[in-house]
């Protein structure tokens, strides 16, 4: 059998020499896996030279005249499309000569390009961004929407936490609870927004509704799944990036170029370091666009190899457990409750 | 001369245990300092009698029989407000007993209650919850509103703007660079709030407006103030916290309760455990109601006594530099540019 991924090989800030060498990483892990990359053939070519892997017989490299800026408006992205690297890897999946694309290139034009070439699936009013961060408890906790979408009304909410639902029960063994985003957990907390979509998800009887959850408590592990605005989560988001970032850094510092400092600390504190590794934004890589009819895994645009090979591993699992067929199903079984 | 604070010494998790040793604190940092301790009588004599202060000359104690509970509504808490340590040290604000008003209670309670009593400044649609954070440039970063507003105009947000460069440059040398915190840097991303509100501040002569910035940089010390909804303000600097915890508890569990390895770490570290305590949001405490007819610091509730007299120092400053006069004048000024 095997799966095929549609790779757009020139985004992100690095474009082939990261995407190249994660996708030669990610074969390795997938005995099963085909990947179709898509970008400047001689740039690509480069790369699986230096690799040592150009005859590598599960990469296939369609060329592709152009790229799509990293700052180019999603408008202007879509116009100017036809026959670049990412257009061309969505509409593989569109076509059905893959199964699922990743891509580190821009956010919004992957966003509307996706939509446009994809089309969402029924029921869905518009696709969300979903990652999954580490936490406290050792679990992981799906956030969504991360920036795809600025203003949401409270039906656009509700099927965000219908889908995040069915992305984290892949993952454990119980049903998911599933939290609101709040500024406080009382009833009364919020806005408008927040508590319309609160009152349909507590009728809802497929969905584990847990309530609000401040952000304070985004990494507890209290719940598996957080569901807020596209602004909200991406300001979130990228708070905490700053400020892992930030303690980072202090403590980089703080070990400095002294290499006795370097192992004394390694030796004190070998744990820290790996569990500090987890926390690390560059390490968890891999946000997929959900509510479309195909598979779409967007990149940190900064991403090194080791977090590139994650994002292809994520569109991997997702390919594996075929999660827009399951979203589409779930949705229709929770409308159903609804109406009926 | 002096100056008087009006403290709410029942307000936060521990009441009186620990708001009465922080005035203690405080009253010797500042030898001008008066304080005014509505609350229990006899819980609050009962610390000053613990601390040996009970015939502190600068103490002046007021009985009040009631407290707001920390989880009362606002419209609740506004009803049932007459005689509780809250509100009489709000009216002894309002009456000119005091200068300043500090509380670690009920955020909702206290804003209420506060617009009620002091009344908002001519031109200010909604007072701003505003704090100072930490950054990597080792400055600091005023960000408003925190969560007193869920929702806000481009015309408020706009006010907030004035009011955070007011504040700010009470602290800094030149004038203040003023943000608006959005999900992207390119001019064209955000929601319609963030880009009215741009246009705005862009016209404006009398603040130095340097654009959107985005989550990952609210720690960079590139802004000095940032200015965003009471949403997302409050979910930002609440993620924060989480991320700054997490951090601190990883550390914690790695040097663990070992004297040896406790010692070795101080020895390697002792720079990074100071700096580590700089982003400790328990240290960093006092948030400003900006707006009113007068002067209200906000404690974090679960404060510890070097974090709430961090607080009451918050409020003697404002004192010192009268705020509300200086918001109400720059406000004037920016409203006459605006419409001549």
């Amino acid at each position: 059998m095997g799966l095929t991924v549609a790779l757009d090989a020139m985004g992100g800030d690095f474009g082939p020499q990261v995407t190249v060498p994660a996708v030669v990483q990610a074969l390795l892990h997938f005995p099963e896996l085909k990947v179709t990359l898509f970008g400047d053939q001689s740039a690509i070519t480069t790369q699986l030279t230096l690799l040592n892997q150009l005859n590598h017989p599960r990469i296939t490299i369609v060329h592709s005249n152009s790229a799509i800026a990293n700052d180019a408006r999603p408008s202007q992205a879509l116009r100017r499309s036809h026959g670049s690297s990412m257009r061309m890897a969505l509409e593989a999946v569109s076509e059905g000569n893959a199964d699922a694309c990743v891509s580190a290139g821009n956010t919004g034009a992957l966003m509307a390009l996706s939509r446009y070439i994809l089309k969402q699936l029924p029921g869905i009013d518009r696709p969300a961004l979903v990652s999954a961060i580490p936490t406290a408890a050792a679990t992981k906790t799906w956030i969504l929407d991360l920036g795809a979408n600025v203003s949401c009304d409270s039906d656009t909410l509700f099927q965000f936490a219908v889908m995040g639902a069915v992305l984290a029960e892949q993952w454990l063994s119980g049903k998911p609870r599933v939290a609101l985003l709040n500024i406080g957990e009382e009833e009364i907390k919020g806005n408008d927004l927040v508590k319309r979509c609160a009152e349909m998800l507590s009728q809802c009887d497929d969905i584990d509704y847990i309530g609000y959850i401040e952000g304070d408590k985004l990494y507890s592990g209290l719940a598996d799944v957080i569901v807020c605005d596209g602004f909200v989560g991406n300001v979130s988001l990228k708070t905490s990036e700053g400020v892992a970032h930030l303690f980072i850094d202090r403590i980089r510092q703080a070990v400095g170029t002294s290499k006795f400092k370097q192992i004394l600390a390694k030796w004190l504190f070998s744990d820290l370091f790996d569990s500090l590794k987890q926390l690390n934004p560059d390490q968890y890589n891999g946000a997929s666009l959900l509510g479309l009819r195909g598979i779409v895994v967007k990149s940190h645009g900064s991403a090194d190899i080791t977090a590139f090979t994650n994002a292809i591993s994520e569109a991997v699992y997702e390919v594996e457990r075929q999660i827009p067929t399951k979203i589409s199903n779930r949705l229709e079984e929770v409308l159903l409750e609804r109406h009926y």
